[in-house]
């Protein structure tokens, strides 16, 4: 490299520091030395490798960067700055109330894909993300700067297992090893060898370089960006802190503003201007789209008993007949979730992805990156594995679809290891969660169908055994709404049941209309956003309501109605799964966890 | 080894294969293939290695041995029968309502030390265990029966690096490479290799074997138990379904009783009584234990500003001063959950787990199965990434001891990824959860005591800022209670309030009187279990409740508020996170959120 440029990333990489020094001391917080650390490393990658149109951000030849280590922002906004995307005054607005700087980095900023910030997310996303570019035949390649502590995560061994079997040779990891990690030295320090044993030994390229050095920089990138079959880990060896004696490798000195900023900016030759010209991207061909054809959802006649599993399994390989943009993932367990019937229907646009749920929901966030459709999908319990990564896919305000099956006491006899009886208060209160819960089979192909549009992190919780058909195929089944299935001027209380319930409450009525007692019944086939308006009416005519789910009673249907009711204040009362249930069979299990038609029907008598 | 032995073992072998088949049968399901392949194994293991006395499961010389493959169920119940610690009889009530022999282990069984079934799981507890020995100074063995599928979770590569890195040479893991998973192969089949490589980067010790081969196993076994300083695999290629034809080495025939099973047991030679003789553990020492001295919790002056994880902190060192039991782990945030202080002062019992929440969980778990009194803290928004461990905690009913710091908005800057939204839904809808959420330093330190002796999964809400003490030291808070911190006969609604809120709910109320509004605030520490009967009070003298918390709406305290009063009906209204929050001061987060004195006295005076 001609001495030249040196000098120019040199001076890059310290008005990068210094940019990450005056934004944080701008912001009285934030993390400096873990930006310092990889200075280098980026001015090299944005001066030289990155291929990236920052006017237009969904041109689809532009290469991703993900800062896996989020908190390292001001470097990322730094280097917004010198490639001329933001201008310095907004740069100082760091971790300001309105600003798009966020303290981590989010898609506020059109530059960023996922948010970022929960340590070891930032590889499985991209790898989904590289997923998407093979998937698509596009150039395009994605780089991901990680930091040393957040390798300890099992997520990072999902990603590089994922990767390294897969060949992903379009996705790079920069590894910025500063050997300190929040509270202290990282477990490996400065052995790079330890972490290339293991990428190696999960089938990666590795290379071992000077994190500060832009020559060596310079030609692991390009290695990386020539190597054929196999994704590529740069270790860099760095300093945290680099460049200033203050904080210059030295514990203590994490996520905190400099004390002495001004010192600091000299120390490292002063504020500069420089521009970065970032390389534009090739021109692209259009992105590979997959073919379709005239396909129609599955129909079910009313009275058989269907799984709504199943049904859901059949909608999806309809739908993805139907639709190109559709892409589903599964956790080695397709022959249980039924996704296998898409599998077989579009095999390309299928990806087992074992049993790793935190990579298949993070490939799912990364796949919808470029605007695919995704449906990740296993047993409703094991959804609760990936739970940070639903969560901060609901702060990347992502739109992924996942399928929980296998959800409730239901499932009977392999016990409450495999029974999702969390998975409905988890996905509530995830930001922006669409929760679905059909009863039947032409329901769930229906809600299976409407979830291809809806935006944000959706949920569909379908139930192992077959459930009698109670609605005609073609009927619409809108998010935010639900149906009434008893309702008389004389009822003396409502019945609200979802899924599996909805069978139960429906003969508990029949029981009870049989013995004089006469009770309405509402399926609420969508628990968020919740259909308040029939609540309330159901409240308001029959003062009583209550609610019977197969889930736990902390934050499923039972609150979901109480508080859409709260306001107004009937009498609720929830029939929930409340003990630890064992093995038995489903019929067993309804009964043992008083959620069964009797229990509902003992209920209402007790209440009246 | 012996013809004769090798003679027997080949039809001990037989023999658990014969009674795997026929309890599936008699169940009618369950996973005999899975429990096939693995025969050889554990005769072996059985026979020849296993020290462990049946009668006194808390010998404490025993070995431990964890089925993380739990599917494998009629595999264990076979040994256990072999063993001559149940009957025949019990074992062919394999998935029957009531029996203990449930579809995958629980602790029901006295000789199982955690459930199982969530794959990836077993592994990191035995982690636990492991670390436990070591602590404790006892000579027992841990072994881990594994699939070959469940190597594809992070969790089992966060259990692998700290395994390796810390040397546990008390740790064997078995691995069943059967090369079948559920729904097909897996990704690396019989190659052994790519499992050996991976494990050995890792810093472990690699055995390859054929899986059905006696003197391969038992030297295989025998190794790991000579290995000194490095844990060890031990990586056996098997068939699944080995010794009937109508399964050995075939896809689909996962997870299903054979379809006909007297042929089975006639391939295999019949039904066999024989019997194991289990080798009795040595006669080991007391366990070590530690020295404690007298030391008081903290101690806070009315008035003063003190984080609730400051006080949680010391009251922790205290503890485990006071008490040689309590053990301590974080996920190298120590600094910011401030168990540092802890580690100050009982750096023996003080485990550092990196980023690795899973791993760190598991831990927790696998100390208390002997004992141990343990605290796991990181991040409240972090432990999302444990959640199935969590939950499946729950299901043990193991007692752990969960802290989670920077709850809510109220961190301010660092933005969503920081911030525990979610943690309060998820905890509470976990099997025999308690979840505290103290409001000032006294408070938080008289709950971490008083945690010590929770049975269950307990979880403890620590807030980043300082908050004022409004409690006097030495003040008590029993789990389910709450205080009434202003009341009046005139009061027109009550605010329930917890944490960092409860100190908004008191500034509005003195705001609202002064202006003639007397309301009345209680702080509801305990979020579960939950005082009904303060509630209950306060719904019936004042008929409006408003519940404020730094949580989403879904599944925190608003919801636990309704559910405690649902019955009754009084008005509720809840204020809660409903927006994305972005960057800005705690103060500014907590007005966006509308979760702050103004905001409450707002909906006061809209009600009113």
């Amino acid at each position: 490299m001609p001495e030249r440029d040196l000098q120019f990333l040199a001076e890059l990489a310290a008005q990068l520091r210094v940019d990450s020094v005056r934004a944080a001391a701008a912001a009285g917080s934030g993390h400096p030395t873990s930006s310092m650390s990889a200075a280098d490393l980026m001015a090299v990658l944005f001066s030289c490798h990155l291929r990236y149109d920052f006017t237009h951000p969904h041109n689809p030849g532009n290469d991703h960067l993900i800062f896996s280590k989020g908190h390292a922002s001001p470097l990322l906004y730094a280097l917004y700055k010198a490639a001329g995307a933001i201008d310095d005054d907004e740069l100082l607005t760091f971790r300001k109330r309105g600003s798009r700087l966020e303290g981590h980095p989010t898609p506020r900023l059109p530059w960023v894909d996922v948010a970022t910030g929960s340590l070891g997310q930032g590889l499985p996303v991209g790898v989904g993300v590289a997923m998407a570019g093979r998937l698509e035949r596009l150039p395009y390649h994605v780089w991901v700067l990680c930091g040393d502590s957040e390798l300890a995560e099992g997520s990072i061994w999902e990603a590089a297992e994922h990767a390294g079997t897969e060949g992903l040779a379009n996705l790079t990891v920069i590894v910025d090893v500063n050997r300190l990690g929040q509270r202290g030295p990282t477990r490996h320090g400065w052995d790079t060898g330890a972490y290339a044993r293991r990428f190696g030994a999960f089938g990666w390229h590795t290379i071992e370089i000077d994190g500060h050095d832009p020559g060596q920089i310079d030609y692991a990138l390009g290695d990386a960006c020539n190597t054929r079959r196999r994704p590529t880990v740069i270790l860099a060896k760095t300093r945290k802190g680099e460049g200033v004696v203050e904080v210059e490798n030295r514990e203590g000195a994490h996520g905190k503003a400099l004390k002495d900023p001004e010192r600091a900016v000299e120390e490292l030759g002063g504020v500069r201007s420089l521009h970065v010209e970032v390389r534009r991207p090739e021109d692209v061909p259009e992105p590979h789209r997959f073919e379709t054809r005239m396909s129609a959802p599955p129909e079910y006649r009313v009275g058989d008993k269907v799984a709504t599993r199943e049904a859901f399994g059949a909608a999806l390989a309809a739908l993805g007949e139907a639709r190109g943009d559709v892409v589903v993932l599964d956790g080695e367990v397709a022959d249980s979730t039924k996704t296998e019937a898409f599998a077989d229907a579009c095999p390309e646009r299928f990806f087992e992805m074992y049993i790793a749920e935190q990579q298949l929901v993070a490939a799912a966030v990364g796949l919808q990156v470029r605007g695919w459709k995704p449906y990740a999908a296993t047993f409703a319990a094991f959804l609760t594995r990936a739970y940070d990564f639903i969560r901060m896919a609901g702060v990347s305000k992502a739109s992924i679809r996942l399928v929980g099956s296998h959800a409730g006491v239901s499932i009977g006899e392999d016990g409450p290891s495999q029974m999702g009886l969390e998975d409905l208060a988890m996905m509530r209160a995830v930001y922006g969660s669409t929760v679905l819960y059909p009863c039947d089979a032409n329901q769930a192909a229906a809600l299976t169908t409407e979830m291809a549009d809806v935006s944000g992190v959706s949920y569909l919780r379908t139930t192992r055994g077959g459930t009698p058909v109670i609605y005609q195929p073609g009927e619409r089944f809108p998010v935010g709404g639900s149906r009434v299935l008893r309702r008389s001027p004389e009822d003396r209380a409502t019945i609200v049941a979802a899924g599996v319930t909805v069978h139960e409450a429906l003969a508990a009525a029949d029981d009870l209309a049989a013995s004089g007692v006469p009770v309405g019944v509402i399926d609420m086939y969508s628990i968020k956003p919740i259909d308040a308006a029939a609540l309330v009416e159901a409240a308001t005519t029959t003062g009583t309501l209550i609610t019977v789910e197969d889930h736990r009673a902390e934050g499923g249907l039972g609150d979901a109605v109480l508080d859409a009711v709260g306001e107004l204040g009937p009498r609720v009362v929830k029939l929930a799964v409340l003990g630890l249930p064992a093995s038995a069979t489903p019929e067993e299990q309804l009964a043992d966890a008083r959620i069964d038609r009797h229990a509902i029907a003992d209920t209402v008598k007790r209440l009246l």
